[in-house]
């Protein structure tokens, strides 16, 4: 099948471009201390995380549990980072269970009833949940906020039947700057409060094993820094709109397909509108053609030629849209078409997606 | 199982209310001689659709071909309206199959590709699909312009293998319109120049047997309009945030709940982001407490609660959102925790959820 034949909406999947992403960075991390912990949530799909252990990376970092069960589900054996809390009986019930069935499962934690729950759901059975403590380090969401609470947090891991590991944290606040100085700078001061805890930790004899951070704005920074031990980069695999403003060295490897239904002049609608295309980063451009979206719809894009452009579409016509943030618009679909140029080679359903719990 | 046992994010379907509105619709078409046909596009559930076809509605209106092969398939005989153009050999192969095996089926036309398209595909088989001319009537997005090619393609319609039934006009541009008096003179504006091209078809012997417009934020209006035939209103049955500015008659029926995660004072983080709550109409409220969103993250929403609240909520609590869209957010869920008040009474799966082809 070419290319050109996958009925539309769909995702588009460069696998090129791809594996020339995973290979780029993971050119960068065998020269490091670092290592990379690829994350989940931006492909959601094993295909994915299977090439990219294969070269090299040391496990996979998931948002939620139901992602983590997904990876478990699909034959991968790898260590896997929750790296958010789990909070409530249910998925506590989960995680331990979850646990039985991965070779390491690692969890953030930012406050005591969480390792209470934790320790409590593994009484009496022989699982195993390590434990990272995440850290705010300036993103202003979930974390400790002093080294004191980190220290005596780290300590209630020690003491309990999770498995003390380290610590975490996420310069998220940081990653999408554009301007590089700034971005540096916001990711320096960000991996010194890090820094800060770690010290703390150490000096208090609970030295990390793990130092967690950053993510693909950022990882040219965290991944260099002496003292992290893995990074969580995720969007670098795809790229997205968002993300190629600030790093051009990945390759735009996903696009979502559709098709004019309606043309008048310049303006195309198109059957592509807010249930197959996010949008919180900004309205999409096109991927390869002048052309932007100017408003979606539920069921419409409504996209315009840019106007010195010569190039006349209509219905029946298909275009190919960049998507301005990768994580979510992927979470809408059930699958991508993989394909090398204008080939077809292959469909990888989206199992993660949607798995929100 | 209470309500309160369900594990977040999760949608909580009111059913109480949900039946409420069903009938408070029912009520005002009880004497009009428009008549009713819910659009599946919100709920997405057949579960609901059975309710509205039981309080009179005279079938369902669709977005797209997913979500009526969805219907074909719930075991629902009904009359489906695919509220859309369809384009593209694929889909028009899947619409005439679709025709096998409802009642009757009606596609939105506006260009004489697509008429040409289906009546070739209808070739050799025994199935019949009618077609409505769709008129854009102010919102600009598709439908036909002059009452010329209004004409000329019922004309089309007419002698080809679809049956010609009639017109759709959709004033999407002023359903949402809160400020009562501009809402209405929109919705009288696009009415009159619906009625204009029904008029213009009469002159050519064409008749409309089907005038269909509307929505939720304008049925009083398009309802009672002596030619219009019959409505599409979908968002009534569960509202939201957007339509409730637009609309106090419908009590808001669909609530997000959702876990904190992380407090810090009045600021809460919880496990509900944009994977699983949409905020293009805005960002949520709390449903019932005083609480607003102020930022949502791909896993969590950023909750501020409200300055001169008493209100003290932490790690472990749980609150229910209000979305401020609905079809948006439930496209992104697979079920619905059916209650009355504090009992979950039922799941209901939502089996058109990102069907978007």
């Amino acid at each position: 099948m070419k290319r050109s034949d996958v009925d539309t909406p769909a995702l588009i999947l460069d696998l090129d471009r791809v594996e020339r992403n995973i290979e780029t960075l993971a050119l960068f991390f065998s020269s490091r201390t670092a290592n990379l912990r690829p994350h989940f949530k931006t492909p959601k799909c094993p295909e994915v995380a299977r090439r990219q252990l294969a070269a090299g990376a040391i496990g996979i970092t998931c948002a939620k549990l139901g992602e983590a069960e997904v990876l478990a589900h699909s034959g991968i054996e790898t260590s896997i980072l929750l790296a958010n809390q789990v909070v409530g009986r249910a998925k506590v019930q989960r995680l331990v269970e979850l646990a039985g069935s991965v070779p390491e499962l690692i969890v953030a934690v930012d406050h005591p009833n969480q390792v209470r729950a934790i320790d409590a759901e593994l009484s009496g059975t022989k699982q195993s949940v390590g434990a990272l403590v995440e850290v705010d380090i300036g993103m202003h969401r979930c974390g400790t906020r002093d080294e004191a609470a980190t220290v005596e947090l780290a300590a209630a891991v020690d003491k309990s039947r999770l498995s003390y590991r380290g610590i975490m944290g996420y310069e998220g606040h940081a990653v999408l700057v554009v301007d590089p100085e700034e971005r540096r700078a916001l990711t320096v001061q960000a991996l010194s409060e890090l820094d800060r805890h770690r010290s703390a930790l150490a000096r208090a004899g609970l030295e990390p094993e793990i130092v967690s951070a950053g993510g693909t704005g950022t990882y040219d920074i965290t991944g260099a820094a002496p003292f992290v031990t893995e990074l969580q980069a995720g969007s670098y695999v795809f790229m997205d709109g968002a993300y190629r403003k600030v790093r051009s060295e990945f390759e735009p490897a996903l696009t979502v397909a559709t098709t004019v239904v309606h043309a008048r002049g310049r303006l195309l609608i198109t059957d592509c509108g807010m249930k197959a295309l996010s949008h919180e980063f900004g309205l999409p451009e096109g991927a390869d053609l002048p052309l932007r979206c100017v408003a979606l719809s539920e069921e419409h894009g409504h996209v315009l030629i840019d106007d010195d452009a010569e190039l006349t579409l209509g219905p029946g016509d298909r275009i190919e849209i960049l998507p301005s943030h990768g994580d979510t618009t992927i979470n809408l679909h059930e699958e991508y078409a993989v394909v090398r140029g204008e080939e077809v080679v292959d469909r990888w359903p989206i199992p993660a997606r949607g798995k929100f719990k």
